[in-house]
């Protein structure tokens, strides 16, 4: 077996290197949730943090991990979602510049976003080109760093403070449930937990659309799928990471996957009992509580509502009963 | 001059009194909006509250003060809002029965929450009868409590420990602004952050149709309108109370009001920046900052969101573009 790619201390040095930076989130709970369940529920309220999604922390840490030197050449990523507004605005405060590959049809929201957190956008035909291929392009011609989404060490360990901070927030638990797409925060998560709660069961929880992870784990090696459909759209990975699958077989109990239908619904449930507003792939993991798919009854219980960038039209026809 | 109806080791006392019983709401800033006004804002998250609202902290505290032969006799309320699943919860909490009196014709879902907390909800019919006597008439057969939803000292300092627990929270402040309905909250509000932030400046803010407060406050006295036609239902009232009164006029540095199509911006801005789901009379205090009403360049700002319990058709409405 090779090496994990990150442990506990490195999950330590991400949160020192982002304490003051990051928002320390709140963590909430529903005594009426818990009354049902027969549990204690705590919600880790990623959907609070700056660009509104954990995946701040691990931005912010790969770039601080870089040399002064790399990070004077900027950063490059490829993202149309909450990656590309991360990495946007956690280079600028740590001045840097940073351009982001995104595809010609990308919402025009999320581009305005991230050009106002200070990116360069730069964008490519996805029907035409590789985004990865650009982006590394890019990088080439300005001797720029490529930080990927989710399969690196530096951006693991950096949303694995997540959970160690929930566990620091909560005390002892027995179950954390986080969602899963390329495994870059059920992994550290995962490692985070096992550190700080070492009899915990980890849960990850993917679309039931696309549930390479499950499989994954199933058949002990990387299965890819086609694009899955699904409104989780920051868990429409094909495959896991080379850096995050065996983390991901060595410390997570389980992959239990969701519908649609669960997500609306869970985002209604936010709506009304927590006030939050909560994103489809934010809702993977309280989705799968709320629905009995993890044994909970009698114990303690960490969730993690990854993210709040909902599009305000798709919202309200949640709200109003679209599916 | 009277004895103003609480002072701030009323305030103290009632925190003692919730604690463990209500949440200790989480303090969120936006580093955006802090650029914008040259500022640095804090929002006192009481939507996150139980029942969604700081009305929690007024009918717990309430509730705390009855002797237990009083409480084994049970409490008594009228309102269709906030108050009423407050008074509902908080009963329950503490053993003691309670009946809400409602309108005929009162929104289903508030009525079901109600009911849900514990409540026996009670009907009139809010053309031939006024709800304060039916209030009375029932608390006279059960030898029950009346508890109104603002003009009363225990309520006042209860709403209260909402400041207190902020300016613990962020420090000293140089401005804290409230929503103003019957002054409950402003009230409790004023009383705290004198005692805590004495040079600070504390405003009341209220919807534009029923400026109230702002016309008592200029005339030395109580002044009564008709039931102003507003989206902010929760400040609605007609007049403030005897007991708030004195409190704000000798206190609160100003009152200002804002118009709907604003509550409306602001509730989006929250929906879209904070993640938060914000009632339209929870919006109050942060519309009035956002529309530059109140002179905070260079200050530190406290903002009380009192609310979140948004009715989601409404909700929608506002996020596609309703006003």
């Amino acid at each position: 077996m090779p090496e994990p790619a990150i442990g506990f201390e490195d999950v330590v040095a991400a949160a020192d290197r982002i304490a003051g930076a990051a928002v320390r989130t709140p963590v909430l709970t529903s005594p009426r949730l818990d009354d049902e369940l027969g549990a204690r529920v705590y919600f880790k309220c990623e959907n609070l943090q700056l660009v509104g999604a954990f995946k701040f922390r691990g931005a912010y840490n790969a770039i601080a991990r870089l040399s002064p030197q790399q990070r004077s050449r900027g950063v490059v990523a490829y993202s149309s979602g909450n990656h590309a507004q991360a990495i946007a605005l956690a280079a600028t405060m740590q001045g840097a510049r940073s351009t982001i590959v995104m595809p010609t049809d990308a919402p025009r929201l999320k581009r305005a976003a991230t050009e106002r957190y200070g990116a360069t956008v730069v964008e490519y035909d996805r029907y035409a080109e590789d985004r990865i291929a650009v982006a590394q392009r890019i990088a080439d011609e300005q001797g720029a760093t490529v930080i990927p989404p989710y399969d690196h060490a530096d951006v693991m360990a950096g949303q694995g403070t997540a959970a160690k901070e929930l566990l620091e927030q909560t005390g002892p638990l027995d179950v954390v449930v986080a969602p899963l797409g390329g495994g870059g925060l059920l992994s550290g998560t995962a490692v985070a937990t096992r550190a700080l709660a070492p009899d915990a069961a980890v849960y990850g929880v993917e679309p039931a659309a696309g549930d390479d992870g499950r499989r994954s784990l199933a058949a002990g090696r990387i299965v890819t799928i086609d694009t899955p459909r699904t409104i989780a759209d920051g868990a429409q990975t094909q495959f896991l990471g080379a850096l995050t699958f065996p983390v991901l077989r060595a410390l997570v109990a389980d992959v239990v996957t969701v519908p649609d239908e669960s997500l609306v619904q869970t985002m209604r449930w936010f709506f009304e009992n927590l006030k939050l507003v909560v994103e489809p792939t934010g809702c993977l993991a309280a989705a799968a509580v709320r629905d009995g798919l993890i044994d909970v009854r009698g114990k303690r219980v960490g969730v993690i509502v990854s993210g709040g960038n909902a599009d305000p039209a798709a919202f309200a026809g949640y709200l109003t009963g679209g599916a």
